[in-house]
């Protein structure tokens, strides 16, 4: 079956301008670019833009933890420990493996209204997470969170071989899904488990998802508690030499590392919601970003971006994110040159697709994966925009109302409102049940 | 005609948790609020809100430039001086009454379309604003940007006659119009112009609308170009003697300067994504928040909130303000505990219509002004919310896409994406032709 996107403003991060064109989408894939004045190709469904609706690239959410849809608004406005050790951890320890398949449900209808087609999930039960995904035809990156336990000695080890087995059932999976191993952090697994995992990494051939340095005090745990910084650890851990390695926040990661270290094979993901609602700081965006440019190459460090849980942040839409990265970077450094619309586009979509792996995915090319979004332009709040400034309406003025459809494979998974391979009224139920059933 | 809400949650920012029950509205006001065990009373229109509707106090955008919509998008990620000078200005010139009549019209689409009831607006031609505003049925504080000019010796004073006609015509119509004098900032207007805006305020009993301390650079101009400090302008201009103030911005006030002065007639408004966007800096909220706390008294320094003109944000969306204030305090001050949801909405509700002269309006209580705003909590985002912590929902997990419907003085002026008052096509087209005929 084919679709026609006909008389459609065309966007992605790569394009300095968007083009006015036609969209032909076939088996999946983007068959064909028009420009406004050839005349479109037939197809089985037309999608009418009549130069008013926008198709932009799916956005890759590119690190959560979907089932905190669960315990989102558990002990708001509280210090972290406290809010982590009184009212998260003793909650997340009576979610089941159900709990986890319908609350990850959850977040995938929430991420689909908002025009999310990808994320990036570390947590636990990933069996069924990917199952949910996978059913309902979602592209998701997936790891096993591992911590080490020390009244448990084999707990790393099991929940390393758990991810493992992950890897081996759905790794590569139609091309919808990818694993990676998911060491939770430098201060949850000790050097010598890290080590076991950056070795069945290389091993296997897989990536790394990982959170490194959330919070100052990560820096001083590596400094006093692992006699390491951050340069060590990457290179003693063996994170350098995986195939690749995405590190979640890095909010404390000095930028100068560049100077003295490769990090080819490093993404970084940007979690500026989360950032600010913990407490955690304000990452040195621009300064990793700035480097790329100085350098001519787009390969020095490259840079994603994530909403972290439902529970610190608390939405799951990557057009928040992207419009608070566009607006914090200006504002803290005083500057309203940092931090374009353009980058911020490009890190909430072809920066993490290509981040996890997933090929020929995150822009508008002849060939690539369907995963598009349809913006509604129709709007007093696009009064304005056209080809020369589509980047800054879409991430300064627009925002996850605007979505009007969010297609995976050329397949949409949400349109106006319905859910054509979801049953938004049996996710909504179960996932209240869940709820109720963890916090009782 | 008489409008009941049935079995929903009730929220403000003066109430420590929601109460579910029912609220009755007759003849513009909030005729009675009952418990969800009382039997509601019968009722022309019945809402039914199956407990999974929220109803609050409509938004109170407490500064804005609304026509500003047509110039949304001119000139992004330029340097301040240079975007104005080159982009906004020469298109600002070209503006007719017209023009910004639609403009008005367009932002008030938008406006409303987010929960917003009321606008504190400050810009010219304010005639044809406050016809918008009063024929549509929403509330307007309403002032003259009055500015001065070197070769225009007269101009301050003719703008300062306009705003004052706008507040003999319009002032305190139907209670849904309040007037301001608008002088413009401090490097607008200059000392002995400042003083004959004041000195009429307080002859005629109006309140200010003033920009103060946006940038760095006007603390600067103050004390070489003005030789002063904000308390000796603050007191030499007259603004601490006039009935009311709305220092709008004041990102490089002080708040050390309430240790020193009475501030009991001054309001501020905080911007927090224009201030972001442009790269002004970062209020120190907490700081004066905290000064209400320690004196136990509300009255000490009050703060509402605002979106600022569209073309520096770029959106009118009042969620987006409350849920920026809350993050971005939190995030750059690292601690998890600065500005609470409740705070958010009771600044971005209550505190602006107060400050701009709107009696019994912005909390939800029996006798006030029915400004309400109906929220959907049937959806995955708000699992979980209850009585409780929906504050915390409302302004971490919200947004404007929620609002099902806005209410002002008991009259729906948005239901469902039909605004009853207002020809949405119309104003779209017509806003459409003056953004083309402004930018041609």
């Amino acid at each position: 079956m084919a679709t026609l996107f006909k008389d459609v403003l065309i966007l992605d991060g790569a394009m300095e301008k968007a083009v006015r064109g036609h969209i032909l989408v076939s088996k999946g894939r983007i068959a064909s670019i028009l420009d406004a004045d050839q005349t479109p190709p037939t197809a089985d469904k037309i999608v009418s833009g009549h130069g008013r609706m926008a198709v932009i690239p799916g956005f890759v959410n590119a690190h959560t933890h979907a089932a905190m849809t669960l315990v989102r608004g558990l002990g708001e406005e509280a210090p972290l420990m406290e809010w982590l050790q009184k009212k998260v951890w003793p909650v997340e320890a009576r979610l089941t493996a159900d709990h986890i398949y319908w609350g990850t449900l959850s977040a995938m209808l929430e991420m689909l209204a908002g025009g999310t087609t990808c994320f990036a999930d570390m947590y636990f039960e990933m069996e069924r997470v990917a199952e949910a995904a996978f059913s309902a035809g979602m592209r998701a990156a997936l790891c096993r969170g591992i911590t080490a336990d020390p009244n448990d000695p084999g707990k790393a080890g099991r929940s390393l071989q758990n991810n493992l087995e992950l890897a081996e059932r759905w790794h590569g999976r139609e091309g919808l899904i990818t694993v990676q191993l998911g060491p939770h952090a430098p201060y949850t697994v000790p050097l010598n488990d890290m080590k076991k995992i950056t070795e069945a990494a290389i091993d296997r051939g897989l990536g790394i998802h990982f959170h490194f340095l959330e919070t100052e005090w990560e820096l001083s745990y590596l400094r006093d508690e692992l006699k390491a910084t951050p340069e060590s650890y990457l290179k003693d851990t063996g994170l350098i030499n995986v195939p690749y390695a995405v590190l979640a926040h890095a909010v404390w990661l000095d930028p100068r590392l560049a100077d003295t270290m490769s990090l080819s094979n490093i993404t970084l993901v940007h979690n500026p919601c989360s950032n600010l609602k913990l407490g955690s700081g304000v990452m040195p965006l621009n300064d990793w970003l700035e480097r790329d440019a100085a350098d001519g190459s787009a390969s020095v460090v490259r840079v994603a971006l994530g909403t972290d849980g439902a529970s610190s942040n608390n939405r799951l839409d990557m057009w928040e994110e992207m419009r608070t990265a566009a607006l914090l970077h200006k504002g803290v450094n005083r500057d309203p040159l940092r931090v374009t619309a353009l980058e911020a586009l490009r890190m909430a979509t072809y920066e993490g697709a290509r981040a996890f792996g997933f090929a020929q995915k995150g822009m508008i090319r002849e060939g690539w994966m369907a995963d598009l979004v349809l913006v509604d332009l129709d709007q007093p709040h696009y009064i304005g925009a056209d080809e020369e400034n589509l980047a800054a309406y879409i991430v300064y003025a627009g925002s996850s109302a605007d979505v009007r459809g969010t297609m995976v494979n050329g397949k949409w998974l949400y349109r106006r409102g319905d859910y054509p391979t979801l049953d938004r009224e049996e996710i909504l139920q179960k996932a209240r049940e869940a709820r109720a059933a963890i916090t009782k």
